[in-house]
């Protein structure tokens, strides 16, 4: 069974369902990532795309046999944004979700984010009064670590819907971190209240109605600074901090080492947090299972430490509760 | 003349108007800022704002006499957002644009941006064809500058604007940084076309038939990476990104500090890069005169900065073309 079985070998750990043809390499990166989950961190990891091309690489790795492989024959390019033809059957994408959804297990992809959203949101659904998902990453900071949502899982949100991401990041923050009683902020073109763009500033009415410790408006200078455990935005506006933070990071370490303060070596330590490979993707929130969606640029390294994140959200998978919707009237 | 009069005194070179009262530290910062300019780089400046509190500051700089002085008796607060009540007769902004305008100087502000706006598009008023101003600034990159646009100006603007804005960013490239072909992109979610939130989308679909060499999408990783010349976005997500590589530029060099790697002492030439003091301000484009406005939190350093290239780009006050409107009916 182990090559085209969807029965689980694992025993009773809950496998991982892994897109083998997501990201950028396909099975250069995630069938090496699978094997090095499994390896190293005992995960039942299934690999779902293209058989011929994931025996290749098991080949290549002395593998075969070692994960379980379930046939998908269709791949959704990484070009594909999102929309229906992204939820076609019979592609990994589709074949992986379903799998997850039969053997509520999490599912890990690498592929266009847009794409992971549409299938994951048609096949898992959503919980009971979610709006949207909303993409979760847990960024470092100087003390601890802070949540940012939505990273990328609805570029254009209502003000409701934004409203709910907060709930959903004070849950992951307090399950997943640790955190007792997350403070939340916003994040908008000012600390004062009012200012931001229509979207953020009804948000901002939204927000103090809801069942969040809400501290206002937080600023761009504010999302690694840790003066909150939880930065809410759109989609669109958190997708491109995630990967400024990844893009000003690696420029400010380069620039350090140019200088010759520092040796280069040594500058990767701190480098590495602000890398795919150490926080290992982004949750989608809002679902009834557990999906893991890792950068599209994923190495091997990166692919395992998704697939470990998602086994351990999948461990307490009723972390995130129900979202109350928002009082609507107050919106204007 | 000295301390009251609203004629120049710096003989042939048209004065900087200052707002005295602007930024979080009002004349505490922008008196001595005033002096720097004059001191060290011998540009006539005028404060403008309430005559006590910045003879006050001249005392203790002993400078009485040494800078003009128009008096204004009204402030406009850090927390005004920028509607009507910004542009009341009697305020520092407000006095200090329409000298500015009288004289075709230049203006410098550290107030609330989108008070400056808002006063610098009454009384000087925008250039023909231009829909809404937007602020630049010109970002270092490992191998030259990139121009971010808008990085604040207008949080709510139209696909038609950003097509604009594009037009303007690459006249500020071509004749401030010496751009020979300035290349464009579009800041978005993915590097795919079609890929953003609904104004994203629209602005792709309209940029191709501006008079620029539009390159299609970039990311938030390619902001400081220098892969185009100049970075177009909405200023919602422009000073957000903007204020996000301030705090990761802070955040990366107090983690190599406190990792042991470099001097801290050393690690202030790199972030020294990315402050205020340094970069001195974001060009308003789009009006019949140069407004620069600096960071709130400015310094006297970042405001005799900011007064330096307020006046450059004075002397060369034609560099931004009239804009030419975008194809509308393409808009879906």
């Amino acid at each position: 069974m182990a090559e085209d079985g969807t029965q689980p070998t694992g025993g009773t750990a809950r496998r991982v369902v892994l897109d083998a043809m997501g990201g950028d390499h396909g099975p250069a990166e995630t069938v090496p990532g699978a094997l090095r989950a499994r390896r190293e961190h005992g995960l039942p990891v299934v690999l779902v795309g293209r058989t011929e091309a994931i025996r290749r690489e098991l080949r290549r790795h002395g593998a075969v046999g070692e994960v379980d492989v379930l046939h998908a024959e269709e791949v959704v390019p990484m070009t594909e944004a999102g929309a229906g033809a992204a939820a076609r059957p019979g592609t990994s994408l589709m074949t992986g979700c379903e799998l997850a959804r039969r053997e509520a297990a999490a599912f890990v992809s690498a592929g266009s984010t847009g794409a992971v959203v549409t299938c994951a949101v048609r096949t898992l659904g959503r919980r009971e009064g979610v709006l949207r998902p909303a993409l979760a990453v847990a960024l470092p900071t100087p003390a601890g670590s802070t949540v940012l949502i939505d990273a990328g899982g609805t570029a254009d949100p209502t003000a409701e819907m934004l409203a709910q991401f907060a709930v959903m990041g004070a849950a992951y923050a307090r399950n997943v971190l640790g955190v007792a009683d997350p403070s939340v902020g916003l994040l908008s073109i000012g600390s004062e209240r009012g200012k931001g763009n229509r979207l953020a500033r009804r948000a901002g009415q939204l927000l103090p109605a809801m069942p969040v410790r809400f501290q206002g408006n937080v600023e761009g200078h504010d999302v690694l600074a840790g003066i909150v455990d939880v930065v809410v935005t759109d989609g669109f506006t958190g997708n491109i901090v995630l990967k400024n933070i990844e893009g000003c990071v690696r420029t400010t370490l380069g620039l350090v080492a140019r200088a010759g303060i520092a040796e280069p070596r040594r500058l990767d330590q701190v480098g590495r947090l602000y890398t795919a490979d150490t926080h290992g993707g982004a949750a989608l929130l809002g679902l009834t299972g557990t999906v893991v969606v890792a950068h599209g640029a994923s190495t091997s390294a990166a692919i395992a430490r998704a697939c470990l994140v998602a086994s351990g959200l999948a461990a307490g998978e009723d972390l995130v509760p129900a979202c109350g919707r928002p009082p609507v009237e107050t919106v204007t």
